[in-house]
């Protein structure tokens, strides 16, 4: 089974994969930085396993290691960034720094950005806010494996939102999750299982109800948050659509059915509307509203009676957007982070071809 | 069953009946087409089925109808107002406004709103942002009848989130819905027929499945979108309490289970946090992005691709956030607006008590 690697460890692969790439050592540092936060937090779908895909799209040239990142309009709180084909993972933390910039000079900070990549967990992005005294939101598109309500094509991303929001005494709010029923992550795990998934979390190629997790590569799609109508999935329809707009159609980035696709051997779409990928991201100056110590005295009651709420039967506790996440950062630090054999097997290839260290696993 | 109405029969109507509470001429104008447009979107459970219940918290001395209702603290993006116990349909239409207008000076602009009471549907504030070639967003938050995830308790209302995007030759892309599985309107509507839920919407005083459209009133609760975790209901949890904070925490109003509910005869909370409900509007400048002409045709393309997604067996076609509401604004301009026996009579009692016009059936 899996096998445990020090953050360290899987930091310096990492660092050491992006260097041979083409990054600089400070975009190295930035993307390698993002990129681990979300094996750190349990997110595995969209750590380190995904590094061989990175490199994938780079050998392809759907990626630019020296990026020429900049922005190409603004307001006093707006800006629309061009991430010029580079590493989401380098593009988003310039971006959202722009967004904090914002923020500082007239209490909102507001960034759309087009001609990105796969930018890593949204989250990660998000949370750049909390030590600003800020609200940090972040969303991106990505390519298409969910069907709207009523169809069985595939016209939106799995488009994340995060939400961090800070507190006083209580670690901070973090909300971050697909806006579908299950992110695709979920769907690896059972096919790496061989496990089928519950009803309502993928439809079959004519859009009936299936449990096999392997659908998607048979023309299924993934839900919508909601599943069906009658559970309103129109909703989690319109929270990808949002994300999509915001992300794409403000920034000029390709959106819908027409966002690029991660996996390298996948063509680009025919006809692509904008260029590449595209996010969003968002800063609210706290004292911009009210005193900040005022409103983290009302968070820390929020959290405190939100996570004192009665727990219903078979439960023991109602847990605050974040506490996972966090746990498992904790016991990580301290543990090590869990990868399969087949990730080690791909990255252990992938040291080989670049020519870097292979990993070493923790005693 | 149900008997026809006029828009303008109902407008009347609306409109004598919050003078006669004591508003202004003009803000009695605002409430009520704020009130009615519930109506005419279909969102029976939003309009002049409500009006009772507004009245009733006025003679409770919960909404004062000669409000001062102001700024209290300001950025150039941001603002908090405070509505001074006003309906939140007079309250919301100030606050949006003011978010618009910073919106026009500095690309966007962003408004927290405590001491308010019900606004009506989100969707309406949101649209206004419309005409100014501006992106809308209006949400509340509300009394608590959702238990978070792995909780019996009422912690959150059904907190809404609208978002309207403005387009070309297409109509607007307007989504506005319930942070849960099902908004109350649709209980209320199964209640009367003597009818089930489907499983998934509420679950009892225990948290256990149930079909039960009345297990409200018997200490159950409604249940985030998504229904249970396996369903990733701890998201529509999330959404919940983002637009808590959001409305609540950063105005300064009262939040999570202290906010206070709308029928007059159940007691406010004790030791409330903040002052009556809040809400959060935000308006995002199109060209603080990109031309208004560039987006509009992308947003044109976006809607007419997703209108054209492949529909799944047994259904017509796929609809855009919005399209509901809209083909109910015009069947209704046209054919009426269809009030319940019950409503009719309440209304008709409000209208000798309030010494106005009774309601005249359309012929």
């Amino acid at each position: 089974m899996a096998e445990n690697f020090s953050y360290n460890t899987l930091y310096q692969f990492t660092l050491n994969t992006f260097k041979a790439i083409g990054c600089s050592e400070k975009e190295a540092l930035t993307a390698t930085e993002a990129l681990i936060s979300a094996d750190l937090r349990g997110i595995d779908s969209h750590g380190i396993a995904r590094l061989t895909g990175y490199v994938r799209l780079w050998e392809a040239g759907r990626i630019n290691t020296s990026p020429d990142i900049k922005k190409v309009h603004e307001t006093p709180s707006t800006a629309v960034v061009d991430g010029d084909a580079g590493l989401g993972l380098v593009v988003a933390p310039f971006a959202m720094q722009i967004a904090i910039d914002k923020a500082k000079q007239c209490g909102t900070g507001w960034v759309s950005v087009r001609n990105s990549n796969h930018f890593g967990i949204a989250g990660y992005h998000a949370m750049k806010a909390l030590k600003e005294d800020m609200i940090g939101i972040a969303m991106t598109n990505a390519s298409a494996l969910v069907a709207p309500t009523f169809s069985n094509e595939k016209m939106l991303g799995t488009n994340p939102i995060a939400v961090a929001i800070p507190a006083g005494n209580q670690p901070p709010f973090i909300a971050d999750f697909a806006t579908t029923t299950a992110a695709n992550g979920k769907l690896e795990l059972l096919q790496r299982k061989s496990e089928n998934t519950p009803t309502g979390w993928v439809q079959d190629a004519d859009g009936n109800e299936t449990t096999d997790a392997n659908i998607l590569k048979k023309g299924g799609s993934l839900l919508p948050l909601g599943s069906d109508r009658e559970h309103s999935s129109h909703k989690g329809y319109a929270l990808g659509s949002i994300v999509d707009i915001f992300s794409a159609v403000l920034s000029g980035a390709s959106y819908g059915p027409w966002a690029p696709p991660f996996p390298a051997y996948i063509a680009l779409p025919e006809n692509m509307p904008g260029k590449g990928l595209g996010h969003f991201f968002g800063a609210m100056r706290i004292d911009a509203f009210r005193t900040s110590d005022d409103f983290k005295s009302h968070m820390d009651n929020w959290i405190s009676r939100f996570r004192n709420a009665r727990p219903s039967e078979g439960n023991d506790k109602v847990l605050i957007p974040g506490d996972p996440e966090r746990e498992n950062e904790t016991e990580r630090r301290l543990n090590g982070i869990p990868l399969y054999p087949s990730v080690i097997n791909e990255l252990n290839e992938l040291s080989m071809k670049l020519n870097i260290p292979a990993l070493v696993i923790m005693q």
